[in-house]
């Protein structure tokens, strides 16, 4: 009988612990779940805790560490994890990424907000143009970006992709490295943003990058809200030459209700809902993961800690 | 030299004569294109005139009447019409027409207008379901329904169709006939209306077929006005069964100014944007067809009278 040690936040439990209980039972594993083993008996720590970072360091004969997030910043900084982390991939969380990159891309293609927020009548026949000639770009062409890709490619849109290191994605024109990153902003009418946060992409979207890409680019920011200083955002939405940003990812999360961003005319405010773990979906992908550790097949989705992911 | 007449409305003159003259010479077809022709002398007519029907009568000599529009009502009922008539498929249209109704399933999907017309701070993370757990019907599965049904399907929707005849789509929960219709509704949670506008399917949905779909459904009708009767639609949004109608096309067109559909919270509309032709891409389909008929092969998208469409 495993133990698995649940660390969620206490909102979180009644949803999970029935999720990961039929899923594990699925797998044919036996595991006592609880919130309460003593660490040093623990042999799987489910960790997705609300506040601030738990103490790992009693969980000394713990396999594994399986997240329930995709994000590993939090994780990263917990200097009291030493055994082998999990991210979460799959879970849904791919799925409802394509859905809203898709949805929101196809609502700033279409001009849609003129439409929804009309209150007179507005017999204005402007046809916006086909995707074939809109240009998209995604910076990050990790699992999520190279999905976001996959369907705008088959809607038909020009999709460009930026990445550290040189991918080759089809129907995508790829670029790379420092050198590429201009080349992919300057075909961006629509830029989408799902890039890691790590100290190398901190603040990436600038004055600097923001004036380089064309004038009336909109911005999609379901990735990291360390991706972008908001201040250079603001300005660039005050003079235009951005015009509209759509973020789901912040600084500092909840929003604060002062933020400028709230009440901004060019800004939409999703809030932190773009890619959300769907507990049915996700307690399987937890569920595979023990099952690997326990019959030494290797565990999927290990962060690399010195890269940062 | 063919000599081929443009009856088109002025103010597409300039825009179309030269997409057509280019597609024509890429073609390798030599055609005088005029709006003056002796109507006797005229080969091919091409036709989307504004305003009233042409009197296509003294086109005596003319082997194919090619027109600009999808949709077919105004042709057929112009009983001066003898010759053969091509309808423009491709051209744009059903980019066009996919890009519209995957945008706008996505944005109820996603639940975007609440985000979008929000004036106050809102961090409340509802999370929409996955589009596996969506199910969206689309009525008429004809190219430009087919088309949209494929893009769903390819982003994990549940989809249902609906058709006179039987009809399969990879994927797709087919039903058909008039026994099939309620089965069709019953999983609409979004409806689309993809049907051509006939006498069987105007006022297809009705107080009856509105009541047919489940509590709360989204209905998109980017197809033909003739399709709903408008009065059911406002008294089904009125009691709520109805959350959303997002319109393309009406009975009237333009929409009068004073249409209770302009000031309904519930209704959003474009002013028939979602399937427009565009000349590059059309132009190339005409010239197609003009060739086609004079190698004698057959020319594509002839309407068939007897069956309206």
């Amino acid at each position: 009988m495993l133990r698995v040690q649940l660390l969620l936040k206490p909102a979180a439990l009644p949803v999970w612990t029935p999720a990961l209980e039929a899923a594990l039972e699925e797998a044919g594993i036996e595991a006592a779940l609880a919130t309460d083993h003593a660490p040093e008996t623990v042999d799987y720590v489910i960790y997705a805790p609300g506040g601030g970072p738990v103490d790992l360091s009693p969980y000394t004969s713990t396999k594994l560490v399986q997240g329930l997030w995709a994000g590993v910043e939090s994780i990263i900084e917990n200097r009291s994890l030493t055994q082998p982390y999990a991210r979460m991939v799959g879970g849904g969380l791919t799925e409802g990424m394509v859905e809203w990159v898709t949805g929101h891309v196809l609502r700033h293609h279409l001009g849609m907000d003129r439409y929804i927020t009309a209150k007179d009548p507005h017999w204005d026949q402007r046809v916006p143009p086909l995707a074939a000639d809109r240009g998209v770009t995604i910076l990050g062409l990790g699992v999520l970006g190279a999905a976001c890709a996959a369907a705008l490619v088959t809607l038909g849109f020009r999709v460009s992709g930026w990445s550290r290191r040189e991918k080759a994605l089809p129907g995508v024109n790829c670029h790379h490295g420092e050198a590429g990153l201009s080349a992919a902003l300057v075909e961006a009418e629509i830029l989408v943003l799902l890039l890691p946060a790590t100290p190398v992409t901190t603040d990436l979207m600038n004055a600097d990058t923001l004036a380089a890409l064309p004038r009336g680019a909109v911005i999609l920011n379901p990735g990291r809200g360390a991706l972008i200083n908001e201040d250079a955002l603001l300005a660039a939405l005050e003079r235009g030459h951005i015009a509209h940003a759509t973020l789901d990812t912040f600084k500092t999360e909840p929003l604060p209700a002062a933020h400028p961003f709230w009440t901004h005319p060019g800004v939409t405010i999703t809030p932190h809902i773009a890619s959300e773990t769907r507990p049915d979906a996700a307690a399987r992908v937890v569920a595979e993961n023990i099952r690997r550790s326990e019959a030494g097949e290797p565990v999927l989705h290990l962060v690399d800690r010195t890269r940062g992911y």
